[in-house]
């Protein structure tokens, strides 16, 4: 079996607190967790193929047909079932990017051309974008907000993309897992293009924003419903489980949770930003639930000496060693993280492996 | 969406009893409910994506390396990964037989031939089943028990079978997710060859013989450790959810409800097939925990109406209307199934829709 390459491996790494895995800091709500084990206690029968409690609660709260919406045993299985169904020749990514577009491409041949996203311009999608939208692309991948670096592609140029991609019958799909936990997410989504674009496709994940990573759960939004059918027919029937299904109808209840959570995700992020500044890390420009910065090359090994997991991202595509992401946590949690940081910048802790004992040194150089 | 069609829509049919999903009589037991209440809990994680845990108990279990071991959500899912990691030109089935193996070949654009049971031969397959497997097939599916029959193939048959697959190159899926709820399992399985034929791949599920359907989990055991990698390549990393791989552990521990389980549907299956016969209804060798039987064409219809729910065949590759596929359930049940249809045969409900007015007539004729 290939080794993790994600965060939130809890199961590899013994840790205090988990700061490599995205979910919502508020924890999953109770009554998600309730309807959760209610759907456990009903699991002697067989989900809903059709899932359609789930979707009809889905539709209604993005205020679309139910015919456009779509589930997934996570977001990320529909990734996978987009490329089997649709079986793009060529495909453009974005690098850094999220590893599983690109692992479901290859499943099925595709070509896969990255753009590269640029530390110079603190790795946000430029007009030069438009340049890579060529004839030629059967399907593009971009993730709104960003993973790994919490970015928003302008809005500006994302109408333009999504008018290139139209035009040049481009199939756009564009990942707003992260969308949910943005103070501003209905301003962001590209929903409103839905009905004009049936070669629009949007993931959405309740992963995160609800914090039930391990119950799996996510849905595409698409008006091309022959698409849709498609899909349906690369997939099981019965994909999404049962406790999922009802975990998922509790979610969509819990508004103030939501509202809550976007307020408190976006004054964290703030203070470990200014924080993680003062200790002389190069922060970039998220909006969401998760940070970006530039720190020495052992850091994330570091601090997982002292029981902190952050997600080291060298093994994504387009970035050296020195970049990592750390999750949006309750304010006790970032202290304890910005403490360890610190003693090892300023090099209080020994490098205990030996294999980099020039660590507080490389630190100061920051 | 596409109509179901599966058993076990409880979703679209309100009912009473439910007999045309095939799970384990005794439910769930107490202890995989608890375990995987418990998986709910934690599920603000992420689930293991090596699901280390489960793999590790299944090997044991099996008493085969973990590395032979895949975990899916649900047999159903690895059913499409290998179609999706294999690509198979062309492949052989057997009609009747589950339709996700077609969906699945379909969706790699393979060509499909049938291996068609003959109702002459009480639809067990043949020694001219050896002639179907031609030089040119790169993958079979075979079904042991099969579904929707419940036969079991002849054990000499099934070692000419595997041998002739081993010498022609053939990847060999056997299908033995109904295998736990066999009485001498142990004897059925072609778990011993495993080691000696890499393209030899058995498909294995929690979801019937621990009535845990709503849950999703099943396995795959084969020693082709380079083809388990590819498999794991087209499966998204999460696949498998926190709660289904902490039921998985709970299960494995079930000794005295696995041995109870078998005896008890042995013991309902011998009751309902007699009473079955007894009423002219004709069945076949079923040795699990479901019946195939023939019946008037529109009895699915009619026992629907009391509220009671049995598998129509009819949309079964291979079979004309007017066969039927019940599970074994508990006594009580069993007895209240046998009372509708005893009254529907002997004409004691009025057809309500008025389409079928001589339904007794034909009844009686069978």
């Amino acid at each position: 079996m290939t080794g993790q390459i994600h965060g939130g491996d809890i199961y590899t790494n013994a840790c205090r607190i988990d700061f490599s895995a995205n979910l919502n800091p508020l924890g999953m709500p109770k009554r998600v967790e309730e309807a959760a084990c209610e759907g456990v206690r009903l699991s002697a029968h067989y989900p809903d193929v059709r899932c359609r409690a789930l979707r009809e609660a889905i539709a209604g709260n993005e205020q679309l047909p139910v015919e456009w919406v779509l589930c997934g045993n996570g977001a990320a299985e529909l990734i996978f079932a987009l490329a089997c169904a649709v079986k793009p020749r060529k495909a453009l990514l974005t690098a850094p990017g999220f590893a599983e577009y690109e692992q479901a491409l290859r499943c099925v041949d595709c070509s896969v051309t990255f753009y590269p996203c640029r530390e110079s311009s603190g790795f946000a999608l430029q007009e030069d974008y438009l340049q890579y939208l060529t004839e030629d692309l059967d399907l593009v991948f971009l993730c709104n907000p960003a993973n790994p670096t919490g970015l928003l592609i302008d809005p500006g140029l994302l109408e333009q993309i999504a008018d290139r991609c139209r035009e040049r019958k481009i199939l756009l799909v564009v990942d707003e897992c992260f969308n949910g936990l943005l103070e501003h997410a209905e301003e962001v989504t590209l929903k409103g293009r839905l009905g004009a674009q049936p070669g629009l496709f949007l993931l959405r994940a309740f992963t995160k924003l609800y914090a039930m990573a391990g119950l799996r759960l996510g849905y595409g939004l698409c008006a091309d419903v022959e698409l849709m059918e498609r899909l349906r027919g690369v997939l099981q029937p019965w994909n999404v489980s049962l406790p999922a299904q009802m975990a998922g109808v509790a979610a969509l209840r819990e508004r103030e949770y939501v509202v809550r959570s976007r307020a408190f995700v976006a004054k964290e992020r703030e203070f470990l930003r200014q924080s993680l500044e003062e200790l002389g890390l190069k922060t970039y420009d998220s909006r969401v639930n998760f940070l970006f910065f530039r720190g020495p090359e052992e850091l994330a090994r570091r601090c997982g000496e002292e029981g902190i997991l952050i997600r080291d991202c060298r093994n994504y595509r387009g970035l050296e060693p020195g970049y990592y992401r750390i999750a949006v946590r309750a304010r006790e949690e970032n202290c304890e993280l910005l403490r360890v940081l610190k003693d090892i910048l300023e090099g209080g802790y020994e490098d205990r492996t030996g294999t980099g004992g020039a660590e507080g040194d490389r630190a100061a150089q920051l």
